[in-house]
């Protein structure tokens, strides 16, 4: 024990966030201790119940409290008869915040990692195969980070529907390589979606 | 409104810890519901906690959950009649690790600091005024950080004890000056200490 029981188990706790050291822990610890109860307070909340109440939405694995997302659960969304995969929840939110798009999405949370234990089933491939013969959709959009893991996951994506007659393109033009998507501005990923190619 | 609720308001809510910004925060929460739920359940309950039962020691300030903290509760760190004044109750710990002081402690939670309004009032030197005449200690030890603030401090509670016959003592050899006290080595502490002089 260094300090008393709560604030120990307090500064260990912390030291679950990315990034967040023994020094830092101890930091935030005594900022909210002595300046911001209330804070950590409503913090303490927000992590209890996002981690109790949010999963993933049924049709596109995105994050959500729903059984599905607003996306997916907009009727308009699936006109257009376009499924676009990304890695994350932030590069729905890169592309929506583009005004580019106006089809649906399949979050894969993350990308093909065979060393880390990431193989097609853990990131929702067996799903997305389900979702394209109930679909049936037009074009699948490949928006996967334009990094060797983004684009080998792409290929891999592009090669399981080489013998359907679904249309799949790649992003293309505009997004700097070895970038994260989230990174990229509307404009750019606007050219990017636009100027796709077919795979 | 970005992500859905839940997950927007632990993205906003991380963004009290210092030195976590909105892509950190955006970050830590998929993070932690993608990879790690039961140590955001944990870190939940530890905020809760801690926010809600730890308090301060009522002898001195340092943090706690008890009415008294084990220093202040051990009878014999009483014997040596002396109190050494620190900022933060990371310097408790440090001059604990030392190994070179078996006295009481009395915890400023900060530094006089006027633009702020930690005036010292709000650092506890009207506890501290108080804790001199009843428990009259021999020797008052003033282990302020060596910063312009903490000499300020140490200065300004040195005045303070003028006219009593408490012998005031500030730390001095060894710490490097405009450093922080909790960085400092066992060694260099306890040097520190031993070559402490009147004020
Ligand atoms: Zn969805
Ligand atoms: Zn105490």
């Amino acid at each position: 024990m260094k300090f008393s029981p709560l604030v120990d188990e307090l500064i260990k706790s912390l030291q679950c966030l990315p990034g967040v050291g023994p020094r830092s822990a101890q930091r935030m610890t005594f900022q909210l201790l002595e300046r911001d109860r209330a804070a950590g307070h409503k913090l303490g909340q927000a992590l209890s119940e996002a981690m109790a109440d949010v999963g993933h939405c049924q049709r596109c694995r995105t994050f959500t409290e729903q059984t599905l997302c607003p996306v997916c659960d907009n009727p308009k969304r699936a006109r257009s008869g376009q499924i676009c995969v990304v890695e994350s929840p932030a590069d729905v939110l890169a592309i929506e915040t583009s005004g580019q798009y106006d089809g649906r999405y399949f979050v894969l949370m993350g990308h093909l990692s065979p060393l880390d234990g990431l193989g097609p089933d853990e990131i929702g491939l067996d799903r997305l195969e389900q979702l394209l013969q109930d679909e049936a959709p037009q074009e699948l959009i490949l928006a996967t980070n334009p990094t060797v893991e983004g684009d080998a996951t792409a290929q891999y994506i592009a090669d399981m529907c080489r013998e359907s007659s679904i249309r799949v393109s790649r992003i293309a033009h505009g997004v700097p390589v070895g970038g994260e998507l989230e990174y990229v501005d509307g404009t750019t990923l606007a050219l990017s979606l636009s100027g796709r190619r077919e795979l």
